[in-house]
């Protein structure tokens, strides 16, 4: 039986490539017990969960990215709405959703960090294309 | 042809009802330019954009309610997803999901919020259910 | 010569009224140090500079009212503007400005804050209306 | 051998008392994942890690709470706290240190909800002290 | 008669000058719906509003800005507020106001946004001042 | 009799060592007020008081950064703290407390902050060491 980090491991890799391990490998060298969590708790519990796919997870989790100015998480977050089925007009159809709500100064940052992830897509494939578990 | 404010004023009604004429007709009342520019550019320009459906709008716009713990927000957008034909088990999932996002305070708060709607569902369907234009 | 914490209660009184002293005397039974620095440091200090007049003042704090989705703070920086010379017209004006910026619902919460104040501002004068030191 | 959920139960028992049993057994009966993830995580896990004592949490909580402006919390927070050994000086010095990082709005309301937690302290006893499990 | 979108460019070109041309013509290349609602909407209906003059809105969004801590806007509206008539002292000002309300930290970000704006400011003339329409 | 704004100085050099002396002092160049307001009120009044020893005030202060994703204060906080006794290891916990309250992201985006200065630690000792007024 997998267990949860594991699966947590699996689903993280096909939203985010080399890169994600990259990202949340280093940050288990600094604090073992928040990477655990964030694999059992965040992708092999939540994200694992039927009643909601991953694509339109990424796209709730871009607007959570956006609600918080949190460029870092807008690129990551296009990066795997992309890896899981999204399309560039539905990203960015999600950012211009929140205008109103979140207002404009945080949309404007958004709609520059997704297009940097578009203009970088082709470059940068190897690091985040998906990584599939056999 | 439908201008966009009335337009906007159809979207607007299908999503919130009556409760919705009441409170956006009484905030037209304090401030006519503000609530020009929500039936206009919100509900008139952006909701009615084929990119996103409206059943996923609200559910993104419920995201942005829990990400600023704001729980007369989490209620109308819980009644907006309901009427445009999303589920109580999508709704409290699309909650759950944030919790790892924006901490669970805020995702606290929003369980309550959305239950409580659901708990008055049937007692209140005469304010809340869809108003249909012909 | 008077002191800041001194100066500082003549501008709170001038500002706020017999609700200002019960809300700041209040405070400052539960922590003196904090009601103090309030006093001397932002009403005795800040508030004192004349670069900016105090009707300006309180219109620049209640865009961070609503910015920071305080209604107790947009009602009392819409009393204070009115004791301070500033319309209806200016205060509706400047929440409306916040809209693209902050996003509507904040901006929704704050003009139903401000009707209420001009609402009660007949009935509540004897508490809101300027105190003035001799 | 005591698993992570029962030993959160147990935690939060012990800050919170039959509140805190009543809040986060109707939330379990809203989302049992939501539940299951606060109290095998938050509470059976980062919780019970002993590189900081149960007192310094509750303040260390609290302080988010105020940043959050989120009153339920630094009520639920300061109950905690008190019931960990904090003193009421060190709880109000905690939010009184909040006021130049966060603004004094923010801190004004949390002085008066901690303080209408020490007011109920001896009514509410018998739903506030600790449940300590045999 | 001129419409809304060709209003708000002329506003947004008096306050931002080829700066402001650069950044929201980018982001109509990227999104032109969202710029579309900044120029028709935000500089176009708002901004168009006689009952406040562009100085005074320049202060207010710096104000919404340093609450965001958002640098990229602190410095944009430091640089359109000098180009519609705000001395440095007045700019300087506003951010001290907001120290109390929103916090040190914020405010002393905004502090050196600001005077990275003075002190570029004779060798960026070219790029930051007004472009007036004929 | 030493005034607070000279004790505040010696309570930030304790701190913050040379660092923090040129932080604050070009803070002065640019706002005189601002800077005299932070040394008199913020580390000359509340950092004084003992209700609070230096090192649990940076564990506070640390927990607002992290809360206010401003990663310039956690670092400045992670310095403090070690410099007036905390250890890496009541750091990082501190950060990990923090995960479920405020989200993953933020939290995410601290620990690496609070790396970089633990990485850096020895090569800007200099820079950083407490500065102790005879």
């Amino acid at each position: 039986m997998t267990d949860r980090k594991t699966k947590g491991r699996e689903i993280r890799n096909a939203s985010y490539g080399a890169e994600g391990v990259k990202y949340w490998e280093n940050l288990h060298a600094i604090s073992p017990a928040h990477a655990d969590a964030i694999h059992e708790y965040v992708f092999g519990t939540i994200w694992d969960r039927p009643a909601l796919d991953p694509r339109t997870r990424h796209l709730l989790t871009l607007v959570i990215a956006v609600s918080m100015d949190a460029m870092t998480e807008v690129m990551m977050q296009t990066r795997g709405a992309l890896n899981r089925g999204a399309s560039r007009e539905e990203i960015l159809e999600t950012i211009l959703h929140c205008a109103p709500y979140v207002g404009f100064p945080k949309t404007n940052h958004a709609f520059r960090a997704a297009k940097s992830v578009f203009d970088q897509w082709d470059e940068k494939h190897e690091d985040w294309k998906p990584l599939v578990t056999e």
